[in-house]
């Protein structure tokens, strides 16, 4: 393919994602197409010689467009919003049509001081404490990682080895092979299943340990579980917090948390990966209340900030701890020509130049829009609690039995207006209904709730009122409805 | 932005990339910017309202491509190709531009099935035994990874948790904090730092072991250390080896490794990062003698076949055993739609949709296109070694002291024609000459080696010719340059 036929491509394909999103509307949310669909749709090799840019759109079209569940659907309540907007379409293009990754300085300069300055743009955006910034005094500072399963992964092993560090210290006659196995962490029932497999692949066991009625896990509850796990030898080594969980956007009492890991010499990771977006709010900030003892801190700009996936803001309170649990000798002896040296603060060697993306949402919105855009989704949310009395991302009990509950998702599906998933909390199959496209509207709320309710046989759904619950946030997202509107 | 100012901007910033290769050659290989030059050109916050894209996209003109190392300038010859096509920049601008994730298959069914299929297509196009195949009887399979330092610490991982139940099968009176701390796994001294990384950060001792003059490790070597270890009571779980060193692409005897493990019930896992694209080449699959033993199995597209970072393709033999080390027990007890669960063979928990740019890459430029692609950039270092009797990925010793060579590589950057790096090569420092953009041509080879041949003042250099010593390659490489021209 030459300059010219790139050229070509390139804007038909612009022009199809934007007809895409022109018409996201009319398409059904989710995908009417049977397991193994394509079996039967594409060759079972690669085609001998090349083909033409023109037949590849139109199978575009003819194969993957009906195998997509469509996730920027103003029907798609499931799961969790993944980011798009147009600002990061294009930086996407950008930075993958440029093609220069990076190592250290020397490799790409502009990508290690794009990344280096969007991550203090977006600390500051989010009211972090000014210790997390790469051009703070101290060591802190903040790095983009691929996922917030990888972030979790890179705070535990940080936690595991700064352990190791100081019993070491303590007990110059233990050695690591009798410490490591000894390493226990935190996190609360209702945390994401990559918390656990953090653990599971850290080697590190990890507790679920119970939350309150609201979903939150609380100061006493871990300092108990902390206690009972030194009584018995162990050497409790990192906390996870979740600060908006999966199930019911529950959050953990990280004032509590972060007293009792300050205390004990913990290493205490937040998961903020959806729920962080809203501190670009400063109405939502309590809900961070006790950041400042906070090791490692992460949220995916890429699930409700408007930057295309991936893009996985983690900040470090103090980066030499990642360096000594990630940098392995240099094969050359060399002085760096730049620091921080973001490359030893992640599992791969590379990165991609993910900060042009960043800096293009973050400009083309500024923060009265990356702020708008928040305040809106929550205030549709708020919305559909007005119909149904439920917060953000919330749970919808229907009062009845499991089975009834999993009858009215399974006539949903079946009829493929909206999507929404079940989840259990505390022990209980519950609807979860996540505002997710940007384009969701007031109307398509009202839809969703017109959909549910027509298939609502049995008695009036019990709504877990979140708001009074969960977050004691009424009155302050009720403001920002008004700010909004 | 609305929809139109996105077709506007989007095809502006086709055409600027289209722009940015067709004027490659003449911009300098390496940036002229010094550390800290980001400081002043950009305000320290966000901006607190949007601002217009064209704005933005002077600012990429203005600010990044000045402080761009250009990894796909033909006179890039450092670090290692990073790969770039057109068909593979607008695959990446569908995928990020449709913005569909994926977790199950039901959150994407094309995403899943697209990647299962692709994955077969490279196996193939590879010649990997039928048993890696997704569509195989057996539990083989294959998946796409963020990067090759992840797909190492997967697979060291699996090789772990193998370890670990193989011993508990024989010794059910041991526990795990016993049988952990005692595990052990070996590469070469030549291999990557990512693997060294993968051993820190999965808490398992990796031994770096001696190669032969080549740089290969060998079947004796490897067998020598496993003794060692389990006299002294430890417990080898794995080995990585590496197709294509990072210095000088030396090959590890694959075959005596693979019988090693094979007998001692080892993991195998094979890093062939950058040489790995090289087996879609039937003639230099010799390479790979012993693939039959191989565990899982590891190349990247994004390095050497044309499709954009990131995508790593992973291979296993038994995609149980990644299940077993990876799977945590599912929130919602749910029968699968769709096998395999790729979800459960990575560290993320969901997936960009990146089949679709390797699938946009494979159907373009086809077979014969890819080979085209590899055998060229071969033939390009074949006419480097007959300037200067070297092959491929390889070793320049200017036989003199290191700080001679250093000397040179200092001249060589302040110059800015070329862009060369060092590498310790048996304890030498010697220059690495890498094809690197798929822009390069003849022409820029002789350009190149005037530019290192204006500047060797001393004796004339001594070139590793890694042709007869490393790969006993030279008739197969000299035919496939005949085939190709």
């Amino acid at each position: 393919m030459n300059i010219e036929e790139f050229r070509e491509f390139g804007k038909a394909s612009v022009d199809y994602i934007a007809d895409y999103f022109e018409n996201i509307r009319k398409i059904d949310v989710i995908s009417k197409v049977e397991p193994g669909y394509l079996k039967t749709k594409l060759p079972e090799n690669v085609p001998p010689t090349g083909e033409p840019w023109q037949k590849v759109l139109q199978d575009v079209d003819r194969v993957i467009v009906p195998g997509l569940t469509h996730w920027h659907s103003p029907h798609f309540h499931a799961y969790f919003p993944t980011a798009n907007s147009f600002p990061g379409i294009v930086g996407e293009l950008f930075l993958s049509g440029l093609g220069c990754l990076s190592k250290d300085w020397d490799s790409n300069p502009a990508c290690i001081e794009l990344e280096v300055r969007m991550m203090d743009w977006l600390a500051k955006i989010l009211g972090l404490p000014g210790e997390f910034l790469n051009s703070s005094e101290g060591p802190g500072g903040g790095v983009i990682q691929n996922a917030a399963s990888e972030s979790t992964l890179v705070g535990l092993l940080c936690g595991k080895q700064r352990a190791l560090r100081d019993t070491l210290k303590q007990h110059p006659n233990l050695d690591e092979t009798y410490i490591i196995p000894k390493l226990v962490a935190y996190t609360s029932k209702e945390s994401n299943s990559s918390i656990e497999k953090a653990g599971l692949l850290a080697s590190v066991t990890m507790r679920l340990l119970p939350t309150d009625k609201n979903g939150s896990l609380r100061g006493d509850v871990l300092l108990e579980a902390i206690i009972r796990d030194k009584d018995d030898g162990l050497i409790p080594c990192c906390v996870v917090a979740t600060l908006g969980t999966t199930g019911s956007c529950a959050f953990d009492n990280l004032d509590e948390l972060g007293r009792v890991c300050s205390n004990g010499g913990i290493w205490l990771h937040v998961d903020a990966a959806y729920a962080g977006a809203a501190f670009a709010c400063p109405e939502y900030r309590y809900l961070m209340k006790g950041i400042e003892n906070v090791d490692s801190f992460n949220f995916n700009p890429h699930k409700w900030m408007l930057v295309n996936s991936d893009c996985s803001a983690m900040w470090f309170k103090n980066t030499k701890d990642v360096e000594r649990a990630f940098k392995v000798k240099a094969t050359l002896p060399k002085i760096p020509s730049f620091k921080p040296e973001l490359e030893h603060w992640q599992i791969p060697t590379s990165r991609r130049f993910r900060a042009l993306k960043l800096w293009f949402v973050l400009r083309i919105y500024g923060i009265e829009g990356i702020q708008k855009h928040i305040r809106q989704q929550i205030s549709l949310a708020k919305f559909f609690e007005h119909l149904a009395r439920i917060w953000g991302l919330s749970a919808l009990d229907l009062g009845g039995e499991d089975s009834l509950t999993q009858e009215l998702l399974d006539e949903i599906s079946r009829r493929n207006k909206i999507f929404l998933m079940p989840y259990y909390y505390r022990e209980k199959l519950v609807v979860r209904f996540v505002i997710c496209s940007r384009f969701t509207e007031k109307s398509d709320i009202l839809y969703a709730w017109r959909e549910i309710l027509s298939l609502v046989k049995h008695e009036e759904p019990y709504i877990h009122n979140s708001d009074k619950d969960f977050t004691n946030g009424k009155s302050e997202s009720q403001d920002a409805e008004k700010k909004n509107t």
